[in-house]
């Protein structure tokens, strides 16, 4: 396919994300459980970008693909008003489930690393519950974003 | 029905709540929002006291019964570990709507009303959206929690 | 002042907001307490597009300016990847407070307006809590977009 | 100290929960994030139980106690109304840090485990932000409750 699609053929998905006021706790700065949540904003907005209707992808499919398992590393604190940059690079674990590693940098000069996270999904039936093959369009969104 | 009954014959619901980290933000206090989800708690749990199960009736039913309106008054700050009480007082509006009055005292001595909140809510259809009768669930609700 | 400077005098800030996800509840949308969260970030975005430093504005201020009542109407239901606009239109209330002006619309076409709402600020002394002028800084904010 | 003491001298803390309508996403069940959050309610209520003023413990200490890391394995889904335990137990990593493993149990008959989660946390100087050993107030609720 050329050079250039050798070059092209690895894309993370970056989200660009001003902490709010709504992210802090009482310590000043954001409140870790919301680095996932912000996480899967970018996660979000990667598979709308993908052409994935996120109002049936979260909601009605016959198949869902929840978070089974996450892990994050906390780096350094953000505080309202920061412009972070959420990276992210999803991976094809089995037919059945993919991972995703997030990197969160907070802009400036220069960006620095404010967390690392991680999190597992297992493509299953929303009846069942029982193991399904990943659907096409999530196969065509780790094909544009997996290393 | 006799004195006692006149005496309870109206009583309104009481929530104890213990302030949370996660309802802080930046500023050290309750992220002021976090006083409506603080306050439909204490709804959910008067309903689940007057035996309405909460799985279904947010979800599921052919009528739902969002909140139309709402009002707040913030009087008081109120930090991490400080233990309130949420007084709610549901008032028939119609034969398909509600409105529910809450106030919120931080415990002490003495306690001090910390903030007073209003919810308007209406029953209507989950399909159509058309506006539909009280289920007799809430109606019994309703009697049991109305001045 | 002079024609364009009537035509500009007045200019609402308008913010645009994707809905995530974490915005939604078990009822399949925007849960109702996360509009006014929504809006503060309109609120935030406002203050610093004015060079308002965020950090410092709500945390270590001589003074601050803390909501003191909010009231929402809810008109339509959000869902996960509505796109939507937050208009927010401030108004000076006193030399210690100001009122804000929210209208929120889920864009499509044509836009459909899906929730109004209206909160009031007053300006304290951080340690005090006695009511403060309000700093020169929100005042040229005011000027910028109030009617 | 003899035997009775042998038996006592581990005491996981254990926190019951409902699962609130505040809690879950448009999948109808809790939002992942939100379990960190959940185990965090436990945690300040196990250090309000040792006597740790929460006010000043997550806020103006000399000292912080930020988490690190975390992990989380999400096994069954919880919804709106669903009575939890959270069990809490602590460990010391080393003479700045230490560790917590949660499970989440839905009650019933019979209980089902519905998520582990753990996070770790080092003791820093809040203005240099350098490690700093536990204060002794720590070290009393982790012999507490560790194993």
């Amino acid at each position: 396919m050329g050079a250039i699609c050798v070059f092209r053929g690895f894309m993370p998905f970056v989200y660009l994300r001003t902490i709010r006021f709504a992210d802090t706790d009482a310590a000043g700065v954001v409140f870790f459980p919301n680095y996932l949540a912000i996480c899967h904003e970018a996660y979000e907005e990667s598979l709308a970008a993908a052409g994935i209707e996120l109002k049936t992808f979260f909601r009605k499919h016959d198949v869902v693909v929840p978070v089974s398992k996450s892990q994050a590393e906390y780096l350094r604190p953000l505080t309202c008003g920061d412009k972070t940059s959420v990276t992210l690079t999803p991976a094809l674990v089995g037919t059945d489930s993919y991972a995703i590693d997030y990197a969160v940098h907070r802009l400036g000069r220069p960006d620095k690393l404010a967390a690392r996270l991680h999190t597992e999904h297992v493509c299953i039936s929303s009846v069942s519950r029982e193991r399904r093959a990943l659907p096409a369009a999530i196969l065509a969104w780790l094909k544009r974003h997996s290393a």
